[in-house]
C-alpha cells in the first residue's frame, strides 16, 4: 500500500523544505518536489503542516523494577503515549539483577516488550555486575544489536559501579566500538548527605534535591570524562541536568573527545521549586539528578544551541503519585525516582523553537537525527530519506493544547506539565508506514512495533 | 528533460544512504528508494559511488585587483576549474575600492561575473570605506542578496578598518541580520613587524610567516569576538589559521554567542616549512594569514570535527609564480598574496575522510551544506533534496589522482600541492540539472551559472 | 636622633608579630624583640595597634594638565593629604605631550615636584610619541630611575598609542628589562559609542559609564597581553576595572606570563549607580575606565585575594565639582576624568580587612610591599626592616572615622566616600624617620620629600 | 646566651635585604642594620652569604610502617639529614592504623618522636577510620596542635576513604577551621590497572609509573576540590605530580576557593625515565604519585612561580635499595613506595633560583614561609623577625655540591640524585637558637628537637 504526504514542509536537521512524502509499505519511497506527480492509495494533507521524522526517545524505563514496585507504564501503555507525542522510537533500559547475566536480562527484556510495543523499540543495557563473564557477554550483546551500556555512579547497593568496574567496562566499550552511557552523581558522597538529612528529621521531597547538590554532578561527569580519556572509551552522559556537569562536557568536548550528554525536558522547564512544593506534592518531581535551581535552565538551552548537549531524551520513568510516590512519605529518600514525558518531548521542545531557544532544524536534530545516529539507527530512522522507515509526524506547528493528566495517554495519575500551554500538536504519526495515530485517535496496535538491532555510534570518527 | 543517477549512495550531512535521484529541468524531482520504478530521459550510473551536493566555495577571489596586477583566474577560467574539482557554487567578493559606493562596486562585479561563469555564484562585500553612505548602502546590499560584508583587521593604509568602523557595521549588521565577515589579524602590530624585518635585510618569502606571528591572529580574533559581543553582531572568521585564534572563536562559541569560522585546505596541509622552501619556491605559498608551524594542523583538523571550524573555503586567490609572486623577489611585502585551490578543496577533504580525520556526513557538511545555510542558499543549495537546485556530484571514493599544475584547470602556472596523491576523485557534477563535467571532459559552458541573491544567515536563533 | 616604637605589632606582607622598632636618622636600625633592652632619644607608643610600612601610592597624577585645567592637587597639597592618609610615596606620571621630549619632560616633572613633596616620590613616564628618538630615550630614563612607561589604548588623539606603537615600546621595554603600563581600554571604538551617544542627546554622567562598556576593557587587555606576550615584553594594567579585564589577566598569570595588575578602591566601593546620581552628581564620579555595575566588586575583591590583582592604587585625579567637573554639563565628554582618592586608600582597604575580603598580611601587602617589588624600591621601602628607609605607620586598628570633604586634606570640594563609616585610622606617620603626621596633626613639611631612582621590577624571573 | 651573624644577606619571602641577626637564647632578639654597634657572646661572619629563616619540610614519614617494614630513617636519623641539609622543621605523619584512635595515633608518634629529634617537629594525623568516634577526635587533635588531616584517594584497603568518608571529614574540618591533606590519585581505578598489568606479566618498575596515569591524579584531585567545595573545608593537595592536577587546582584557585598544593623535588628534577633504568635500579624511584614524563616538570616549575603550587615539600620516605626496593623484584606492587630527600630540599630549590626558575625570595617562601603560614607556625618560624624561634641557616650561594649516597646522612644506601651537581651549600644552621650544623659537622643532639602545637591555616580569610 502507498501513502502520499501532500502538501507539507518537510523538515530536516539541516532545514525544512516543501516536499510531498510517498509511503511504499513500511518504508519511504521518495521524497518528491511538491506536486510531483504520482499517485497513491491513501493521500494524507500536510497543508500548512511540518513533515518531520518520527521522535525517537533514547532514554525510557517502562515496566521497570524499583524498590518492590515498578514503573507505571508498561511497553504497551507507554509505547501507546509516545505514538501519541509524535515518538516513534524508544530505546528503553534493559537492567541486570546483580548476580544474572546480561543475556538473560537481555531475554527478560525482550518478553516484556515483544510483541506489546506500539511503535519499534531498542535496547540499551544497563550493567549491574562487572566481571569476566559480563564482560565477554557485553560482545554478545554488541552482536545482539545493544551497543550501548549504561552504568551508575550513585545508587551504591543497587547499580553503583566503582571506578575500576567502570575502567574495566569502559575497555571493553573500546574494544567493541560501543559506547558507555553514565548517570553521573557522586552516590557515595550523595548518600551520606541524605543519611544526614535523614538523622536531622529533613524528610521533605525539597531534600532530594538539596542532598544531591550539582558540584557532585559536575564531579561524576568530570570522573567519568577522565576515565573514558584513559581507557579511549566513548562516553554519553545521560540525563545531564547541572550547569556544571555542562561546563565539564563543554571543555571535553572542546578537547575532541568522544564525549556526549543529553539532557531532559523536566530540566529545562522545571526546577527545585518545584520539589519544594507543599502538601508532598513535591514528590511528583523526585528524579535523579534532582530537578535544579532555575539558573540552570538557561545554561541547559545554551548547551543545545552550542552541541555540547546533543540530544533530549525523557527519562521516562512514571511512577503514581498515589501508592507508588507517597512511599516516601516521611522519608525523601523512599521516594520512587522519575517523572513521566514519553509523551511530551517533542511537543515541549517545539515549545522551544517557539521561544526562540532553538532553531526549527534543532528540534528536529535532537529529538530525532541525532539520536538516530548516536544510537545506529540511522538512515532507517531519524530522517526522512528515501529507503527509510516511514516513521513520520504531520505536525501542526499553529495548534495549541494544554498538558493535563486527565488527557494525556500515560498510565499514571499525575502530570508533572500540568496546566502548561504549548503551541503545537501532533496531527498525524506513521510507525513504518502505518498511520497509527491522526485525528480519529489511536490507529495503532501493541504489537506492531519491532525490536531493533542497532550499529554503532556514528559520531565516533 | 530528466535525468535518473541511479545506483549511488547519497551523502548528506546527516549520514549516507543509498538512493537514486531523479533531476528534472534545473531541479531535483526526487529522490528515490534505490530500484524504483521511474524512466528518465537519461540515466548515469552511480553504482559504487556518492552523489552528494555541489560543493559551495564560499571565499574566492577571481580577477581581484592587488597592487596593480589581478588574481590569475578570471570569473570564466575560476568557475570552470571549480566544477572540475566538484564545487557548483561560488562566492567570491566584491571589493569596494575606497571612494567608491558599495552599490556601484556591487555593479561592477556583476559586470565581471555575469554570463561568464560556469556555475552559480554569489557575493560578499567587502566594505572598505565605512561612512553614512556606505553604511546605508549596506541595506540595499541585503536587498540585493548580499548580506555577508567583509572586513579587514590587517592591509593598513588598504583594506584596513578601525575598531570604530567595525563596530559601526556591525551594528547596522545586527540592525539588518547581516553578517560580519573578519580578516583578523592585527595589521598594524604586524606591519611594524614587516618594516623591522625589511629594515634589517629580512627579505625572503618566509619572513611573510615570521613577521605575522600566531598570537597576532588570535589577538584580532579575540578583539572581533569583543567587538560582536558588544554590538550583538553575528561574526564569521575568514582563513582560521592559528591555534589561538581557534581557541578564541572556541570560548566564544561555548558561550552561545553567534560566531563562527572558516578555514582552509593550506592550513590543513601546509605549513611555514613550506614558505621557506628556497629559491623563491616560498613564495607560491604566500598568502595572509600565513601558513603555520606544522603543529597548528592537528588543532585545525580536530576544530573541524568540534564545529569550532564550520566550514572550509579555499581562499582561492591565484597569482602566477612567473611575473606576479616574482614582483616580491628581494622584498617579500611586494609578494602578492594567495593560493590557488578552487579547484582541489572537495578532494583534499576527502582526503580527510580517506586519514581518519573526519567523517563522510562531515565532509559534505563542512563543503557544501553548511555553507549553504550560513550563507542563506538553504534548501536551494547544500543539500539533495527534492526541489533544491540540481547541484549535484558523483564522486568515486575509490579513484586515485596526483595533483600537478600540468592537469589542474586553473589559470596559474603552478599548484601548491604538486605531486599530491589523493585518494578519491569527482566523477560527474551537474549544475542546475546540466551535467557540466563528466568522463568526456568539461561539458558546461562559461554563462551556464547565475547569480544568487541570498538569504540571511539560517544559524541565528 | 632615634625613635623608638614600642609595643605594636608590626605587620609585615608574611604576617603580624609584635616587635619595637628603633628608628636611627632616616632608616630602620632594628626591629627588636619587645621588651628589648634600649634607650632612644623618643619614643612613640604603639601600645595596641600595628606598625607597618608606609603606604606605596603607584598611581597618582598630582597637578596634571587635562583639557585646559590642571588637576586640583598640586604637588605640595596632594603629598600633604597622602602622608595624613598614611602613603610615605606616590609615583606620580610625567606625561609627555607630543612633540616634546621624554628627558624634557622629565625635567619638568622634577620642576614642579622637587622641593614641593611633604614625602618621597618617583615618576612613570607617560609616552605619548612613539620614535626613534623616545625609544632611544627610554633607555635614559631608566638610568635616571623611571623604568615603567604607561601607554594609552583610549584617547585617541590625545594619549592613544597605535598597536604598532605599543608594539615598538615593549620591544625596548623588553630590551630594557622596563614595565609597560597601560590604560586598557579600546578608544576607538569608545570614541565611536561616545559619538552615538551624544548624537542621540544622551548627555548624562552616567553616558560616560554606558558607552565604554567593560568588554572593552576585557578586549583592551587581552590585546595588550597578546603584545606583551610577541614582544616579551612585562606588562603592568593600570586601573583595572572590569570583570572581563581580571578574566583575561588571570588566564595569562596561569600561564607563567610576566602580566600584573592593580585596581584602585573606587572599583572596590563605588559603582555605576553612583555616575547615576542626579543633578549631575555624578560627574564626581567620572573617571576612565568608568565606575561599573556592582557585580564587579565582588570579583575584584576575588582578584585581590587570588594576587590576579597585586597592587592597589588610587589614580589619584582630583578635579573641583565647581568649575571643573561642571565644564561637563551638557556634555559628559567633557567632564574632567578622575576622582581624589590618595589620602584614604589605606583606609579603605583596612575596611576590607574589617569586613573579612582580605588578610591583614595581605593589606600590607597591596598597599606597600607589592608595590615597592613592582616598582622597584624594595627594601628601601615596603617593609619594616633594618636598613629600610623609615617610613612607617602606627595604624589604630579599633579607632573609627567619617570620610569627609569637610575634613579631608586633599584640595578638591568633595568626597566621593562621603559619609562612609571606617574602623581603623591613621594614628602616626613617619618619613625617612620623621613623624610626618600625629595626634598634633601635620608636622612635616613640603620639601621633605626626595625623589626616588627606582631599580627595576623585582617579580620577573 | 647570644650570638651575632655578620654580613649577610637576610632574605625573607619579601626579598633581601644586608642586615645582621641577633640570636638571644632561643629567639631572634633583634635584626639590626648592618654594623649596628651590639656585641654578642659569639660571632658568626655571614658575610657573601645568605641568611635565611630555617626550611620547613611540610611532608616527611620518618620510621614509618609499610607493608611489614618500616622506612629506613628513624626520627633522630631522619631529623639529623634534615639539620645537615638545613631544614630546621619538619612535620611528619601519625599514621592511624585501621581500629585505633587518633589520640592513641598521635601518643605512639609523640613515643617515637619525643626527645629524638634534632630539630623542632609537628605532626599531621592520617585518618584512616572515618566514624563518629574519629571525627571526634580531630577536635582534641586540633586542641593539641594537630589540625591537618590527611586522607587517600589512594591504596584501598589501606588507607583509601571512600569520597562518603571524606566529604565527612571536610565537614568536620570546615567546623573546626582545620585542612584536609589529600593523596590524590584515583586509587580504585588504579588498582585494576596494576591488576591487569601484573596478570599481563609486566611487572618492572616502570609499570608502577605506567599504571597510574597523570589522568587519574588529575581527576582525583578535581573530586578532592569539588568535595570540598561541596563542604566548604580547605583542601591542601600534597605532592602533586602532573599537568592535569595543576590546572585543576589552578581553576579552582582563580574562583578563590580555598585549595594549595605541594610539590616535591623529585617530580621536579626526575621523570618516568628514571623509573625506567634497567637491572631493577627503577625501583629506587618508585613513589606515589609516580614520576612522570620529563614535560610535566616544566609545568611544575611554572606551578611554583604562579603560586599554584605554594610550597615544596620532600615525601621523604626512604626504603634502602637493598632488603627494601628488593621485596618488589618480579612484582612492581610490592616495592615499597618512597624517596629519600629530606636533606636535600633546600639545595634542589636553590638549584631553581641558580637556573632561573624561580626567584631567590620564593626560595625562601616555598621552602619555608609558605609553610609557616600555611601550617600555622607563623611567625614563630618561618620568617627572620625578632621574636622568631633561632632557626636559620646561613647558605653560601656559590659553594658547590655533589650529591652521593656516599656522603649523606640519611640513613638510606642510595640517592636518587646520585651525582647531580649542585651550586650552593648549607654553611651554618641553628635551631633555637643551639649551632647544630657547621663547618666542624653536626654539632647538634637528638632530644634537642621539641615538638611544635600548630595553630590553624593562615591563608584562609
Amino acid at each position: 500500500m502507498t501513502i502520499l504526504i501532500r502538501g507539507g514542509t518537510v523538515v530536516n536537521a539541516t532545514g525544512a523544505a516543501p516536499a510531498d512524502v510517498l509511503v511504499d509499505g513500511e518504508r519511504i519511497a521518495a521524497l518528491l518536489a511538491p506536486g510531483f506527480p504520482l499517485q497513491a492509495d491513501e493521500t494524507i494533507d500536510a497543508t500548512g503542516k511540518y513533515v518531520i521524522p518520527g521522535g525517537i526517545d533514547a532514554h525510557t524505563h517502562m515496566e521497570m523494577p524499583f524498590g518492590g514496585t515498578s514503573s507505571a507504564d508498561d511497553f504497551a501503555s507507554g509505547t501507546t503515549a509516545a505514538a501519541w507525542g509524535g515518538t516513534t522510537t524508544i530505546i528503553d533500559f534493559a537492567v541486570q539483577a546483580k548476580g544474572t547475566s546480561l543475556l538473560s536480562t537481555l531475554d527478560r527484556w525482550h518478553q516484556k516488550a515483544d510483541g506489546r510495543c506500539a511503535i519499534d523499540y531498542g535496547f540499551h543495557m544497563i550493567v549491574s555486575d562487572v566481571n569476566d563473564t559480563s564482560l565477554k557477554e557485553m560482545e554478545s550483546c554488541v552482536d545482539a544489536g545493544v551497543n550501548t551500556f549504561k552504568m551508575f555512579m550513585a545508587y551504591p547497593g543497587v547499580f553503583y559501579a566503582t571506578d575500576g568496574e567502570i575502567l574495566r567496562a569502559m575497555q571493553k566499550a573500546r574494544e567493541t566500538g560501543s559506547t558507555i552511557m553514565m548517570h553521573a552523581e557522586n552516590g557515595i558522597a550523595i548518600d551520606e548527605l541524605v543519611a544526614q538529612a535523614l538523622a536531622q528529621g529533613r524528610t521533605e521531597p525539597v531534600e532530594h534535591g538539596l542532598t544531591r547538590p550539582p558540584e557532585l554532578e559536575g564531579e561524576a561527569t568530570s570522573r567519568a570524562i577522565a576515565l573514558a580519556k584513559v581507557t579511549g572509551s566513548p562516553l554519553y552522559v545521560v540525563h545531564l541536568s547541572a550547569a556544571q556537569a555542562l561546563d565539564a562536557v563543554a571543555r571535553a568536548r572542546d578537547t575532541g573527545q568522544n564525549v556526549f550528554a543529553e539532557t531532559c525536558p523536566q530540566y529545562l522547564y522545571l526546577s527545585l521549586e518545584d520539589l519544594a512544593r507543599p502538601d508532598f506534592e513535591g514528590s511528583k518531581y523526585v528524579a535523579s539528578p534532582p530537578l535544579r535551581p532555575r539558573e540552570h535552565q538557561s545554561e541547559l538551552w545554551r548547551g543545545l544551541r552550542t552541541n555540547d548537549l546533543s540530544v533530549v531524551s525523557t527519562d521516562h520513568c512514571p511512577f503514581c503519585f498515589k501508592d507508588q510516590k507517597e512511599l516516601g512519605r516521611g522519608d525523601f529518600s523512599k521516594i520512587p525516582n522519575g517523572i513521566p514525558g514519553v509523551e511530551h518531548r517533542i511537543d515541549l521542545l517545539h515549545q522551544g523553537v517557539v521561544r526562540g531557544e532553538i532553531s526549527l532544524a534543532r528540534w528536529v536534530e535532537i529529538c530525532s537525527t541525532t539520536p538516530a545516529r548516536m544510537f545506529g539507527l540511522h538512515p532507517r530512522k531519524g530522517v526522512v530519506v528515501p529507503g527509510a522507515d516511514a516513521d513520520l509526524v504531520v505536525y501542526d506547528p499553529a495548534a495549541t493544547q494544554v498538558i493535563s493528566a486527565a488527557t494525556h495517554h500515560m498510565d499514571v495519575d499525575y502530570s508533572a506539565y500540568e496546566g502548561m500551554e504549548i503551541t503545537g500538536r501532533v496531527d498525524t504519526v506513521l510507525s513504518r508506514g502505518r498511520v497509527v495515530v491522526d485525528a480519529s485517535g489511536f490507529r495503532g496496535s501493541t504489537g506492531h512495533g519491532r525490536f531493533l538491532a542497532r550499529e554503532l555510534n556514528q559520531y565516533l570518527v
